[in-house]
């Protein structure tokens, strides 16, 4: 792995930066061919937008893209993460007004999922830890990840491969890793991230290209019964792609043509 | 400030360290007295009641003990943080089973708080951030602390010394770095930690040591109005000692006898 610390290689940040002593910062993961990254126009909109949520300082577009192609030098497909955080800091919670910011992008060689996942479907599961509502931090991928980290180590069997989170009030919000969406009468379903969840990119690229598809998109308060009738499910995130949900306990679901023409979309795009 | 990563000196840390990642892992900050922490027992008995929770590691008590002694070697009085994370991982939620955490203590010289807060006492505002509910990490003094963050940024004036904090269902919590006790008809009462909330080491000690005075302690859900109508109110932590406050907005409070009976008593607490 190549580690890039504000554009200088090497593997270590402060003890005392903020990202470690308070989780103060945001990150994205991404995929990269040939030193550049799928999805880009998606990918920098969400990091500008958790930035402003955060008043972190957002950093130069083409720098980041520099430093993203020098990561993954050498790397046909490569798996990135930008991770920018409010920098080392005195103690307290409150932001210094001098703080300079930590930008670490990081890349290694894409080891990635196994492409029968998205061909076949995936077997999920429901977690039993329900997510906390949190409007002034909801959308945002954070480095408050503790939740995600619990949900995750609920399960331990590798035929499961992502697990369902529902938030305290009982309102499915995503999966560990991934955003949800339902398909029904032509119309893609995914939950409201107004109180907890994270608004990944490749959710955003659904908005924005399942119309094309002449499929309409709406965010929405979805339940399991609501699952219960779709005629579809996916998991999604920019490494996995789309995931047809086909198992969750005693529920399956086909995999209609309208996502593998998604997917097929999903596939060429830049 | 020196700074020891899993006892050898030094001041950086992997940048693939799940406490940066995710926020993995738990912190205290303490006072060290030549070398040797004020009311370890409370201490490390938080410390290791969050790793429990946490499913991390503690590490050996003297290892600890002896590495906080040589952090704060010359100083007399100095401020020390212990931080423990899960360690440097791969890419994802799940915990890793080989994961080697990492242990970073810290201290630099007392800088602490005027000592005329804890006499005069404090004023404090009411946030506006509400603390979200998440029972399977409240109490714990872990990384993902974004929500104080948040909250410690609402204000600036130097002459608010702090801000109270509310649930999304309008109880009160805490302060954003302090716990909080109002004192009524020989009563301590302070807000239930099973849904929000930092469980403070100085809280426990609390616990501990009303009884002496003829206090009782217990904890309830507590509301704004609760406090209109109790005889005092204060804050306390690790390094603050406990900080009546004698101003809310609109609200006046005394700082009765006892209250300084209980300073008393703390101050000469090891």
């Amino acid at each position: 792995m190549t580690v890039l610390i504000d554009g200088v290689p090497g593997e270590q940040v402060s003890a005392l930066d903020r990202g470690l002593a308070y989780g103060d910062g945001v990150y994205r993961t991404l995929e990269l061919v040939a030193g550049r990254p799928r999805l880009w126009r998606w990918q920098w909109q969400r990091l500008a937008d958790d930035c402003v949520r955060l008043c972190l300082p957002l950093p130069d577009e083409c720098l980041v893209l520099a430093e993203l192609e020098q990561a993954a030098a050498g790397l046909e497909r490569a798996v990135a993460k930008i991770v920018l955080t409010r920098g080392a800091g005195r103690r307290g919670y409150a932001m210094p007004a001098d703080a300079v910011p930590t930008r670490i992008v990081s890349a290694n060689a894409w080891a990635g999922y196994p492409t029968e996942l998205a061909e076949q479907g995936v077997t999920v599961r429901l977690c039993e830890l329900r997510l906390g509502l949190q409007p002034r931090l909801a959308g945002i991928k954070h480095l408050n990840r503790l939740e995600n980290v619990l949900a995750r180590s609920e399960w331990s069997d590798p035929a499961i491969h992502e697990g369902l989170l529902l938030d305290s009030e009982g309102y499915l919000v995503e999966g560990t890793m991934s955003n949800l969406f339902q398909l029904r009468g032509g119309e893609l379903v995914t939950p409201l991230l107004d109180r907890s969840g994270v608004a990944g990119a490749l959710r955003a690229w659904v908005f924005d290209n399942a119309p094309a598809l002449g499929l309409v998109v709406r965010e929405a308060r979805l339940t399991l019964d609501d699952l219960d009738s779709a005629e579809a499910v996916f998991l999604c995130n920019s490494l996995i792609g789309l995931w047809p949900v086909v198992r969750l306990d005693g529920r399956t679901w086909q995999i209609p043509e309208i996502l593998r023409a998604l997917a097929a979309r999903l596939a060429v795009a830049s």
